[in-house]
């Protein structure tokens, strides 16, 4: 990747002779962004662009170069690609739009392309991509005249789309060090770019604009080592299912379940946001704040109506707010009225009024603060105004003072109001560990990410559970599980049973009188349902018989399945009826889902009918360690009821957590297994017990 | 209030001799923010400040004035208000803190004031408050020297605290035209504003932000009349500040304050924010956009990345993208390369850069999607640079040229990215119906806005619904309730019945044969449960026994009832036991509940274990109607179950939505009413019944 942000010489391929408006010349652009590099024009029709003498192609060249530009129409780049191979030029960003993101002729030849390159050892960024800038070295390969900022933000931004590069200065207040567009990646990818970045000395955040990837496992893996030494925030797009299609016709990548991603991104400890509001304060936020070691926070006020925005901030982002420090009340209120009082929000305003001393009071409550251990970051709502009647309240210097003597070792964020916005977020915002927010709302956010980044680096590491499995039995039924592509019924339950994970007691039987012996030695009451790969939805054709507590109706009910079986299927002669001991407790779902990007992801949750309506699972990608699997069950709504409200006892969670370790090692040993499903999954406090199991392979 | 806001003549109370850097003095911003009307300066140890003449009190000045700001010390402010009204002054500001926001003492002081002010026909703003400001008048109660606009925007911004004025400029870029900060409320609150503003020429938009409301019908009435002429947004604060009451009923504790003010904003028909960038957006939105007929819009952009943020942000805020107009790939298709399509998002950046036309392109998708009538609005997503080589893709002229032939029918929100934002969206924001927004998804909402607002502003009006009641029960009924302030069991079934609201079948008993009795005549299977108004919990306790298909089962439950009676109240000698025909179904909850600002509340939501795990719930303040009902119930997660799915058949919706009405009917006539609670209210295929009833008085 070196190449691609810092070459010594570039062939920029199908540069036009039009210089100027509208001209969109990137070599115009190149020269103006100041790059010191060999630069080597090609086009056939000009002898001159810039001043720089022109080539008629690629071979033409003097020498090899370390990197080409390919900026021609679509049908001519495979040619051109094929010459720069021929030069033994190693790096090609292809700028030509019509790929992938075109038509099925243009995915095809991007197809082709992405083969030439590997089987040539060429590496391509694109198409359908501005390429990369590295203001370092003013190299550019875009063809957008953008602002080129004199001291960048240690930003590496990778984006799917230039949009990040020509409005960098939206994302970042001085843009961004280096920026990559990887257009289409029908070969550099983000995980390519993450693994250059992990030690790159200029970027200290990476922010990353997402639709799709095709190496999910590798992104995980990648992110989450990088992730420790540079923090990364991903805006993952697409997340509609009208957003999903767009990006098929965009950029023709691979765009998964957004619930997966959301997996993911958990499991590599990257930071996740929503919008492009959310990506710029988590960008500042990284570039600007120490480490925050806990959630409690400060609100220094001049309003107490901030205050209580502040509060219901804090709820929304997951902070607190901490106490106020012991020794601050008798430090600033000596003197003063009764009335006024002190509490977190600290609205310092009628105290600095009554005192006439608005500067000490601010100066001291800052410091008392920031001297507290029982407080990890400071939010300060303030003013700023232009008139000269208020230069008194104006709080650069306390503040850039009060900083220094800390070392800047705890967060400030401000939100300013009034009609010098702009200024005061320019001079503050220039204060080390300072950053400054267009609202109070995001001020605190921009807090959050700060916590949630150092919160998550510093989790322990994934604990191992032990899974003891009975191989004899389980390579028995997965040779026929991929012979089949299906199991269910007591063939399910015994490879569930392998790994440990309990079943409820039953027994398939054909004839009634099985069903009657089944049942008296089970217990009554029991459950009876069809057990027949042909039957997969049996809630729904009335497949399932339940509460069942005596030998009379479980004669009518095992007829009326007979019935069921018959009108739906001639040909079977030999029905399959499973007989089960009806388990009372909660419903669950547990299930395993091959996702094609990310592998395999293991789900559990509500069951029964709420499961669709309600929505309340948790995910995880495989393996999941013990204590992820107690964190699936503690992120659930239902957690409440599992643990026990209302007089009701608990289930075993314990339980419940070890058999989510024991599927997720199922997972990780049956090659080929698309799915799981064990719906219902019944817990109650004495245990767990799948009741019905299906593998599709 | 229309001399809060225009004075002839003001009478300053406690003006500070000292003027200048850090001095607050009010009469120094008044004459620096150009009022014209009188001013009488009152402070005892001048002789002059700023050139006025001062006078010793309010007694001393030569005539009455139409306004008092006091801003004395808190406890000095009693005797100044009574001078106040000695010099026959009706109007008057109270910028003093010290009372409800600081301590018991303070809180008394503020209702002295305000029985005071009553009696004496006078009216108070404040105390706590910067008052108001009128920029056409260049009236300026506050001590705060801010930003004076020339072309305020024409809106009036009501709060609860000084920083919306101090702060104008962050919420609106022009600023407010009128302000008024109503403190603490003692007197003026939020409804008489409202009402003032019905009819004020000065104001297209109001603004409010609301941290509490004693006068809450009020409120919701005359917002509710105002917001059709002029649109009401409310940031309502304190969210997190949840009430610990006791709630004696499920109702009670699924009700919290935020949930019943969202209730109210609903029934007035407001827009209620929850940030301060919402708040921005919606202001924005509110003062440049004309009304939006449907959802649909129609996104134009620079690139297909952004075409897919936004089809998610479309997701998100409640709008779709409508179809491209039939004939524009016709127009601008021409003579491209076949992988060039057309979708919407449209992306224009492809044809406009190989046909070399991008400004003609703009200018034929922009006139064409507003001509269509399938787009209601438009969103682009466009660039802004500095450099002089992309003058070409300034689309301001033409942007101009377009509304003006349209005459701004249609809302067009822009996103501009790039390093010359600032002036694009001045210049921009500049054309009529045309406003400029700080990220793509901000854009979006924008639009959201005001299809909310001219949706809600069309809805039909309430429809009646006709409940037929059995006054003669209800009267005996609410009698006994009013005495004993709780109706259980069969009583509480026949309050239920008198308003035509359907209960299960079933009978108190005291003894076993009784029972038996009355379960061979209601039809196994039954359930038994205690009927006291001592066991409230239930569940909890075990005092429900359900599945009961025998007469020996029945016996069982019988007795086992009777113990949980007698462990728990000794004294009891005629156990209330209810034996009910067992309903099979779905479970819901009907409820109400008071609220001290709002009156009552109507819930309707899932019942069972997962009511409160899932919160499933809709709330409407009474009267409901219909049309409310059958809104209530469609907002549901739990809709698609109760309509019917997989396999399964729905409930009786109809019957639902009338027993809904038919609950807020009774709300409506029995005063002193507090809580009831229907849980659960059994839903199936063929009918809906209370199953368990509580009212509270």
């Amino acid at each position: 990747m070196e190449k691609f942000f810092n070459p010594k010489s570039v062939a920029l391929v199908g540069v036009p002779r039009k210089t100027g408006v509208g001209a969109y010349n990137n070599l115009e652009i190149l020269l103006k962004y100041g790059y010191k590099g060999q630069i080597f024009p090609i086009n056939p029709r000009a002898e001159q662009i810039c001043g720089l003498r022109c080539y008629s192609s690629v071979l033409e060249i003097p020498e090899s170069a370390d990197l080409a530009v390919i900026a021609v129409g679509r049908d001519r780049v495979p040619a051109v690609f094929d010459q720069c191979c021929q030069k033994g030029i190693k790096r090609v960003v292809i700028i030509s739009q019509g790929f992938a993101d075109g038509d099925e002729q243009g995915k095809q030849l991007q197809e082709d392309l992405a083969a030439r390159a590997k089987s040539e050892g060429v590496r391509i960024i694109g198409p359908n991509t501005l390429g990369v800038y590295n203001v370092y070295q003013g190299f550019n390969t875009g063809f957008v005249d953008h602002y080129k900022p004199q001291r960048p933000d240690p930003v590496c931004m990778i984006a799917q789309t230039g949009v990040y590069q020509a409005g960098a200065k939206v994302f970042s207040e001085n843009g961004f060090a280096k920026a990559i567009d990887i257009g289409n990646a029908c070969d550099v990818d983000v995980v390519d770019v993450l693994e250059y970045l992990e030690n790159d000395p200029d970027t200290r955040v990476i922010a990353v604009h997402l639709e799709g990837n095709k190496r999910g496992k590798e992104l995980v893996r990648i992110a989450r080592r990088v992730t420790i030494k540079r923090p990364i925030v991903i805006l993952k797009t697409g997340r509609s299912a009208e957003g999903a299609r767009a990006a098929l016709s965009h950029t023709g990548s691979l765009v998964g379940d957004d619930e997966v991603f959301d997996a993911a991104f958990e499991k590599a400890g990257v930071i996740r946001v929503r919008s492009n509001s959310e990506l710029q304060d988590a960008i500042k936020a990284l570039v600007h704040f120490p480490p925050m070691n806990g959630r409690k926070i400060a609100v220094i006020t001049a309003t107490g109506a901030l205050g209580i925005i502040s509060t219901d901030a804090c709820k929304d982002f997951g902070l607190e707010l901490g106490p106020v420090p012991p020794y601050l009340p008798s430090k600033i209120l000596k003197g003063l009225p009764k009335w006024v009082n002190l509490s977190n929000p600290i609205d310092i305003w009628p105290i600095g009024m009554i005192s006439g001393k608005m500067p000490q009071v601010f100066e001291t409550v800052l410091t008392d603060v920031l001297d507290s251990k029982d407080i990890d970051a400071v939010a300060v709502v303030w003013v700023s105004f232009k008139s000269p009647l208020h230069s008194d309240i104006d709080f650069r210097e306390i503040t850039a003072r009060v900083q220094r003597i800390h070392k800047a070792g705890k967060p400030i964020a401000f939100w300013f109001y009034g009609d010098n916005v702009e200024k005061a977020n320019k001079e503050y915002g220039s204060i080390a560990g300072v950053a400054c927010f267009p609202t109070i709302e995001r001020a605190i956010r921009g807090l959050s990410f700060i916590y949630r980044y150092h919160r998550k680096r510093e989790e322990p590491k994934a604990d191992s559970f032990d899974v003891k499995v009975d191989r004899l039995s389980r390579d028995k039924l997965v040779k026929k599980g991929n012979r089949e592509k299906i199991l269910v019924g007591e063939e399910a339950f015994a490879l569930l049973n392998a790994y440990g994970i309990p079943t409820a007691p039953g027994k398939v039987v054909h004839k009634v009188s099985e069903a009657l012996e089944a049942a008296s030695s089970l217990g009554y009451p029991v459950v009876c349902k069809v057990s027949d790969r042909n039957f997969i939805h049996k809630t729904e054709i009335g497949a399932v018989e339940i509460n069942i507590s005596s030998e009379e109706e479980l004669k009518r009910a095992f007829n009326r399945l007979l019935k069921i079986i018959k009108n739906r299927n001639n040909l079977q002669e030999r029905p399959n009826i499973l007989v089960q001991k009806q388990i009372r407790g909660h419903e669950l779902l547990l299930g395993l889902k091959r996702d094609p990007c990310f592998g395999m992801v293991l789900v559990c949750g509500q069951g029964g009918i709420y499961t669709e309506i309600y929505k309340d699972t948790a995910r995880a990608l495989t393996p999941v360690s013990l204590r992820e699997a107690q964190g699936m069950l503690s992120e659930l709504k239902l957690f409440p009821i599992l643990k026990g409200i209302r007089g009701q006892r608990g289930v075993d969670l314990d339980q419940i957590a070890s058999a989510i370790c024991r599927l997720s090692a199922l997972a990780e040993d049956i090659d080929g297994l698309m799915e799981v499903d064990i719906n219902p999954f019944m817990v109650n406090s004495s245990g767990s017990w799948a009741v019905d199991a299906r593998f599709i392979w």
